[in-house]
């Protein structure tokens, strides 16, 4: 089959490798009917991840449909559609059996090689899928494979840092980056009932798509951002800041714009063992701050619903769908900010 | 000055009266822009209510402009737009300190009479407003008058229940009843993060309004709703369902319609000491009961706020704005089911 | 083996019966070494429960060591000290998936017969135990059978109870009745926070215990409890009331007794379809009233931990230890209120 | 009037000054019958805050009798015993409406001169005291002043970090930190539902007292603490972590120690612009970390209700009582790990 391989930083390329075949009795094998490039995706292609074997199979983000299924697998039967999490779930772990699925005891990520679980990625045509049970959640038929492919990552993302954000109806919700998980942020913030979203970038191309979402808009570049959403709440700050880009200074600008006693939450990646953080504002200001990884198996049906009756729709941020032979053009559009999102259809 | 006063059942005149003063340091005065007949104002007209004094002025729904405050009013000032609520609340006492303020131990129902705390109503050209700083609220220049109505009434009986009902963005929730009460429960129960609602009445027309706020509809003497919820949700019923009607039979179905562990909240008004109720179902399936009265003055801003973003617009629900003079006329078309919702302008 | 059996109202019998053998890939056979009579045990043994088929084994509160598990199981071995909950668990059904296990949609009871789910009792020297990975939960060695048997049902009824009741740290809850599950509501209670746990019964000897364990006692019959909590509450009322009888009276009671905006849980069984219920007093003081019956597999682990600890003792409720053998007599005992807490030991 | 000044760094002089008098209707004026030295007054007396004006009266600890009400105080009168909190709180701004009081909008420190909002400290034979009916706390008759001046500050402070931590019934919780506030954390733990309390310092007299009110105690100089506390939870972590210290290096460890999906709560004071964190810890294990100032007037009850019925003994702490006039032994004796605790009688 062909899968998208990582060669070394900037080197993406399309090889034919075997295809996957059952090897536990928890797992579903699945035909890959769409997959998407992750900004997860681009720390790997950018080199900022070390240690990364040569000539993995990468990817996270998917859709398809099962093939096949071990034989301890209850719930799903081949020819279900489905949508994957970025991340496995064994489903009986201390963490699993209370619903704390990302941080499973025994779980380990698609697509980053041995140091996450050795577990080759999604950008194939086919993928092993461990713990099948936990790790898939079946998708209505009137969910197409575009809108899908979001919910087992960045959507999940975006709504998990909007769940932690405590946002209650009514409240402001600031969010700090307008890239693809930042844009969904502000759905997700909306459909949970702030009242305003005031959303935060540099780049104009994707404020104009966060107003067209309904956001009210702050250019970092013309503005300082932390004054403008003092400005815009009555000098108070955001009840809740959602931090969606994923650096020391996004943190701090998320703490100093949100409210006394109100919760910074982050939508980003944090992997530097230490970082800078304003601690004598977040005494002062009795802040809640969450960092974290997004906890599909556990939102699966929450988001799948939101989708389904329209409440959310990811799909408008596609600019791209290319085949699956495509992969390293797409990488390439991506990296060099050209694309907001893209598919890649095997 | 001209006010709206209860003379016995049906019997609703607009009489001459003086105009109310400062009596407490607490109290302002408000004249009277927009007011409105609620359904609770129909359980006096119809004599459901006993012991209430004829000649009482009526009305607890209003909006207006401030015109005189006492001198311990902090927060308000002659010319200050607001609503109030239909309860007062000293905001001081154990209740109030902690934000509960439909438990305040001072408060009192404006237009009821003597037993609930003999404070005249609303429907007239001034109103006396004890405790201003916490019963009134300040109205944006951007809400007019026929939304800023909803606000401190029916609007927060509805976010009240549904706030109540905890609903999770992603759930599906019921409603039984279409009155102007359960439609205003649709749109905040979507405004909430509900992915789908589903309204259960025995009126096309209410249903009507239902199906085009986006939520499915079961005509309750076309199908047993009970079922329809069942089929609709998976055979697990919705998770939370709102009752707003208040009575026995309504409560029971909400308590049929929900599943294991959900919420049945009530909108509606109870006045039994005792009502059969269904305990074997509710211990059967671990389900939470809520009833009671709007704490308004706790939910003024989140409600001001989602009025004023455009997330919930009232107005939709206003059948005839009548003047105050025509108050009879409104009663008797709202009491006939030939309105969905009347206005009175001073 | 020997097992206790239903042969009619008021009539309890010791077979000799077939010992049970794995039917299930999930299945454990526990060898019981203790087991008790529950309060639900006298419903059945004083013939109100309807439709129940003679020769049953009865029982559901046991613990014991594993003998045997089929080959699914995946976290018990032979070998296992283990406390089993009084309903079963599937872990992997909608509801199981959420924590919510007592709501199961594979469920059964143990000892009630065919309507429950035909699953013979746990008083016997083996019980077949199915879904043995959530049914079933192990025992540290520090905690004895004792105290145990104690942890899978009627304890995790009193802290499920208090649980749903939100008590907050500080608060005074108050407690009616004061039978086996009362006497655990105090302990669970004082766990929980509550800086007073005032607990009301008719008995003195019961109300002793109650004193005994820090408690504050009223006497029903020589007060009226709503006055006398209202009395020691600053005349508002506890912050929360634990209903731990079971019937209309004592559910209007806790009503009556609790704060606005309060909470009243039931630890109480109610099967009756319909109760008299007092709607008003629970609309007028914006009340939440929670009946159901105890999620044991979600709450194995915080139970044992307290009883392990020292946190909360069971034992001291235990009033006779009895041989299997000797069940008729413990029944006796139990039903004629010269028992607190009958052991049954195999 | 006798009153404890700051004459710079370790220089601590007990001065004859006049006796405050009413100066804003809200005020209070309280004859200090009891007064404490805060850890965070050795902040002052070490030199570690600079820019604070010598001359001022220091302190912020304090019970006493009210003397004089100023004309808008509703809820005290002179002869009332008192229990004051170390920050105001005006009662009626956006934050203190909302029960959000150490963010008052109008909020000022005793005693740390005019960066804090100019207010006289309490060590001192009377005290000013603003909005007296928020900042002040009647003490009933059965609590001391020796128990009482913990209601106000550390006391408050150790319950705010329990509280915020979301402690469950049955959850094990790590302290950092044994020092006075640390050891009042164990006791609030306790009282909070912890089965199991893990006490980590680096002096054994201070673990001596932790593990007399029955933590299991952890030396950081002989163990790792965060290997131990892992050890001690089956390799999970605790469920919650409590940092008493305020510093990087303990946040670090607090972090390190928490489970995933733990949370991590300061209950030290943090006042650097930005310390290092862990920030890829915190993301890969999901974790809510919050620092803060406590709320203590939004705890006056419930802290005031525990040191009532007995369920927490400050007192125990206490280990030097001394007259106003020795306070710069007492400064001191604390200063130099000599005492424990030392309270100032006026």
């Amino acid at each position: 089959m062909k899968a998208v391989t990582f060669q070394g930083p900037g080197q993406i390329r399309v090889d034919s490798i075997p295809e996957p075949s059952v090897k536990e009795p928890g797992d579903a094998i699945v035909r890959v009917t769409m997959s998407a490039i992750c900004g997860s995706d681009l720390h790997l292609y950018r080199g900022r991840m070390t240690g990364v074997e040569p000539g993995i199979v990468v990817g996270h983000e998917y859709a398809g449909v099962v093939e096949e299924v071990g034989k301890s697998v209850r719930d799903l039967r081949p020819g279900d559609r489905v949508v994957g999490s970025f991340h496995t779930a064994c489903g009986h772990c201390w963490f699993c059996r209370r619903g704390l699925y990302s941080q499973c005891q025994h779980g380990a990520l698609f697509g980053f090689g041995r140091r996450f679980g050795d577990l080759p990625g999604t950008q194939a045509e086919y993928a092993r899928v461990p713990h099948a049970d936990f790790t898939l959640h079946k998708v209505p038929a009137d969910i197409n494979d575009a809108r899908a492919v979001f919910i087992g990552d960045i959507l999940a993302t975006a709504y998990f840092a909007v769940h932690r954000a405590e946002v209650r109806v009514g409240d402001v919700v600031g969010v700090i980056g307008c890239g693809p998980v930042g844009l969904l942020v502000v759905m997700c913030a909306q459909a949970s009932g702030a009242s305003r979203v005031i959303a935060v970038d540099v780049l104009d191309s994707r404020l104009d798509v966060a107003r067209r979402l309904g956001a009210v808009t702050v250019n970092g570049r013309a503005q300082d951002p932390v004054r403008a959403i003092r400005d815009l709440t009555g000098r108070r700050g955001a009840d809740a800041m959602i931090e969606a880009v994923g650096n020391a200074e996004s943190l701090r600008l998320a703490c100093e714009a949100v409210r006394g006693f109100g919760t910074v939450s982050a939508a980003g990646v944090y992997v530097e063992e230490s970082l800078p953080f304003p601690a004598g504002r977040a005494f002062a200001r009795d802040l809640t701050v969450r960092l974290g990884m997004a906890n599909v198996p556990a939102q699966f049906e929450a988001v799948t619903e939101l989708v389904r009756h329209g409440r959310i729709d990811p799909a408008i941020l596609v600019s791209h769908t290319l085949s699956l032979g495509e992969a390293a053009e797409g990488y390439r559009l991506f990296d060099a900010g050209e694309a907001l999102k893209v598919l890649l259809k095997p």
